[in-house]
């Protein structure tokens, strides 16, 4: 009965035990590197908030969420300031999921909160592919002279899994270096999301860590984020290629850069949800 | 002369006397059932205000508000907290525009509001047709233990109508049960406007009545509604729609859902406006 | 451990388990007889996101949210169209509260869910006593027809317990006729909160609801409301009376009225979660 | 009945016919000399859409606006990007009301409006008074190369009708040279209220044009406003102040420099309204 | 060293000196004429300060602003309430940057500004051709009595040039008059940016002058601006149409209309810093 | 000339040279230790922005901000994420000045960047005193772990300076543990400026720092900060005790905390630059 239960705040539909559960969903509330307008430290407390505007059922994929074993672990307590430690405690949660055989989805925050997951899955899956999807090659070596920063965290994760293992969809902003770097290191498909089925081929019988970076959509359907970008992909087209990533391993994954104050109508808001339900619905 | 005159407010153009008019436009500002962000009672009085911004005249259809013979009723007084009180005072209006031979073009309010208008249309008119533009199916038994509510209101038309009377297009968010019983009892179009041949085809002939739910519309080019809807039309897709059912005799519509507070750039209430303007020159 | 404990939510301070409680705080999220603009359905919920930038410690009266024994039940379910529902709902919970032995301290919404807590404390405690703070007197018979709004609230609540019961306080608003009846029925001290020594006096003995519109305040420091009125008290004003009142027998309260999105500063949810800490400290 | 008459859109229980009105509204909706925020030109709109949220009446004054006479016009055509023709149509338009033995009430934009109105006022009140209350001088020569500025307004008023006939208070930002110019023409009676007796004693007798620019008041109570001003003086103060006028023989006043934008609250709006009541009750 | 070199703000990658640069950019924050929204002046602050969001390498044209050598002059001090005075000082203005053999590069402000630049071009391009991309045909002969306006822009600059000499793309509002003139005097496209080709051909070998009106762009991507429209072109069709002009002799233009209080997303801010980026690099 | 000088940036009145100055402004933005809402690290160029609304004359004081000789250096690049090497870059800017024999005046950014600056006047002031006007104690040994953070500033300073050298002012937010520390160590006035005299007679004879914490401020005067805590003091309290420590010899201070993007009325950038005025007058 209502009031003898102490208040329990989840994702919609995803109302599972720890025990029972197939994927843990977690918030990683973190923004300290970004440069410009912080504020996605907001995004996984305002995704649970609004999830009750939108359905457990998807008509695109014809499935509920309401069918699946989904535990929502709440957000981890990071630590404003310190990159360092922040990505340590993200590290040990998901390696404490993958030891359990559960997939661990994490909302962020900033792109950097990436690099701890990656650290843990690489050390499970060492054949680990990485899907990622971004405005944004984040390839630096480093920015303003940190290692640790949203701009530089897919480099971070090269070093840990090295070439021709991360495929990068979308991106349309960067520094000339980078996109040098990528022609070396990485498959990049810019601007857009086409040619997603080489990524598939390439990842086939591969553990998969995909990570999406919400400003890859345009900024007309998703303005709330910190550096929105202009010439994105729309949301049927990031819908589309979720969907056919649905064949893969993938054995984790994340959902970045709402940044929710950004765009007071709700609409960013509505569409990351919606994006997240997708997601769990299809991996 | 100015000083003479009483303040009147009507939407641009649309100043002719009730005696002269064809068509009718007035508001129902009613969101008293609206379960998550309320405000669509704001809607008509935006949108009058915000008419200015828009022009007569329309170079999609070669056609000006100016050589209408609209008048506008400004709004109803209607019951907040008190939905079946509201229906009726909605009923009684539009039944008086029917009987005086003109037709009545309502802007909402929540999509409740239609219900008033089609107890209405369809006691003057038994072998209505329903044209619904919309991104929810509205088609749920009940909402919360009530009926009378914006997600159940195509279900109570269905009890008016019956079977294959009920044209749904741009559908993409619902329960599961909704959509199965679209299958059996509406013509259910998910997603996009498409085939709105079908619709034009099955309704020659006979009475229509259009509802719009702005949502229908992508929330990049309309976040200012209540639940904001990724993957919908866009704008110029929704207008070929409109000038398409020109053909048809339709005996009134209405315009549902902005909820101008939401979208503070102003954008949505010009989108709404125009969307206005060219159903008012369209039908 | 925190990968296996689902998310809980409550506002902070407030995580006692129901058992071991002395008070039990809940939110009754409806806003739907508000007739200017809604919005206080989010109030709950964003007081408890918000609560983590205030402190747990009052320096004003040396007490700390930790040395009590607090349980956050969460929010009711509430039936959006249906007022005469939605009280039942909070009648019954209120009423098992204090059927338990504990403190009903309750966050609206729109001032008319007093009445369901009213409705609860009056069956058990019949020497009831109504300490008021308020803009609007809240004393109209019915509105647009209506007997149950939020404008008549305190008009039902003294069919409840009868003349002289009743202690209003900052009132500033309303029609001739309300400031007429409440001469005759209630005690009431327009424009500020001075003379609260009267209500202390004549309550002293009596079990007392305490329920606090938060529009008493003035709209300088509190604008993130429906119906903001100047003129109003200040913080430290209302501070000091709710001090005041701690030596009273206070069997239950609430406090109303913020509409979190009308003050997007986040100053007004500051304010209300530092009234609330100050209020579960007093009583 | 409803469906035959127009819409007609006037300030709260201002819905007098003209020829049985005593006092005469109208808005003002003019902000081009504006030199850092504009957006009071929206001032009339809103105040008529959000008077609504007000009552009719005052339990300050005991009055009732539904007591009173009151006309609203509507708002004035107006030329954006050009001051001069602007203020001939203000001029023409209140001469006319004061030909017709009525007292006009001016909402604005921008303080310049206020010229409009004195020329006419001069005109047939010779021995004009004027009580200015403003955070700003207004007294420069000319600004920016233009001698029809918001900066220059009470310097062109005085040269109308000349030394000790300006009674300036509150007056809290400017010019050092406005500040020397004030004390050898004006009264001026910086940052407050106070000594409002003296104008009062000075003006008795003689016909007084009040004008009244909202950002005299606090900018805690009155962020809505181009310039907010710090330092300012409260709701009460002004309230107080406003009443003591009414022995006056004021034949016209004006309320200008509300932004509704700048304040999305709606509270500084709900300020103005109230403001605007009590100036209505008290003239 | 930082502490002894005042504050210099540029936009980004525009730190040429001005006797280095090729090309100099400016502001022209005037918006006077602005009959409904005003607020574009604050348009080449905003831009300024929100280019730190952007790269200074575009992955479009594989070019970076850093290989340019650009200067930023700043905006300049024009009078708001009197568009002639302001047009003068930007006539001088842009012939002392022709002269000195630079292009002119404004940003406004509304579009009047446009009419100062071309009046300098005009002198010393007499063949000067004009493309024009804007969502309204701005081709009134007098607005509200007064023949500068936003609203007249392109008809004054038709006078100076003549016709066929004016390419207009993307018009989809405006008088039914704007549209006959157009018929007969300049080359307009409705609606999109196809045929491009056509201007492209007709101004080979001419001196161009381009002007930018960003209400082009459909208001999804582009929201923040005075009278947003939707219906209008997607960013990569305009990016698409502004490579393909970099063949032409463009000797100076101008990007108007974003009004950065409009969209507090900042989205609009950023699509209009991309915007100018590329055309910084194209031409 | 106009198009031959770069486009330089300063708050208002504030253009001297740097050899010439007395003072030395500057932004440093930085927020990342900010636990609850960031954006402060926009301060800085907000209020250079905002500058211009208001005036460089102080009627408060009867000075001019054109009578002192002030140079703004701008802001410095400052390092997201990391707290250590930004206190560094803060300490090596303010040790140039002070050697300069000129006094810093640091406009932050969090409350943390005061640190970098006493760590600078120590060396050079070993007599140094502090007076600390803020809402919060910010005592704390620790923050989450961390012991660079803006609630542990203060207790950083006292690190530097010992017992008794500090003066808290204002202080109404903390936890039990930092009141209890302020008894044994610093002289702490709750609530309030009263008393200020203590701190003056104290310090007289003494190099002082002054750091503002803006949210000393109230909320409804000042509600654009990250934590807005109610029960603060007003502008003209605030203004009074600042021009009652000019008498004092203040080597360096700073302003902190606003965070413009909180407030989009603009008001408490107003706020902020008014008090940023009336110190440099006072100083």
């Amino acid at each position: 009965m209502n009031n003898i239960s102490r208040n329990i705040h989840t994702f919609i539909g995803c109302d599972s035990e720890y025990v029972d559960s197939d994927i843990v969903i977690f918030g990683a509330p973190f923004d300290c590197t970004t440069s410009f307008r912080p504020g996605t430290r907001f995004a996984s407390a305002a995704m649970r908030n609004e999830s009750i505007g939108i359905e457990t059922y998807s008509p695109y994929q014809d499935k509920d969420l309401s069918d699946r074993r989904i535990f929502d672990g709440g957000d981890l307590e990071l630590i404003f300031g310190n990159a360092s430690r922040t990505l340590d405690i993200i590290e040990d949660y998901v390696a404490s999921i993958l030891n359990d055989n559960k997939r661990p989805v994490m909302i962020g925050g900033e792109h950097l909160v990436t690099l701890g997951a990656l650290r843990a899955a690489i050390k499970r899956y060492p054949e680990l592919r990485i899907i990622h999807f971004d405005a944004h090659a984040d390839l630096r070596e480093e920015y303003m002279g940190e290692t640790l920063s949203h701009a530089t965290v897919i480099r971070r994760a090269w070093e840990l899994v090295g070439d021709n293992r991360i495929f990068q969809y979308g991106i349309r902003s960067g520094e000339r270096d980078e996109f040098m770097f990528a022609r070396d290191h990485t498959y990049m498909n810019k601007f857009d999301l086409k040619n997603i089925d080489h990524a598939i081929a390439a990842c086939k019988g591969y553990p998969v860590y995909l990570t999406v970076d919400l400003d890859v959509l345009d900024c007309s359907i998703f303005p709330g984020t910190g550096t929105p970008e202009a010439g994105g992909v729309g949301f049927n087209e990031l819908l589309d290629a979720l969907m056919r990533l649905s064949g893969l391993n993938i054995i984790g994954c994340d959902v970045n850069e709402l940044s929710p104050m950004l765009d007071a109508s709700g609409a960013s808001n509505a569409v990351a949800c919606k994006i997240f339900r997708e997601i769990l619905l299809a991996i």
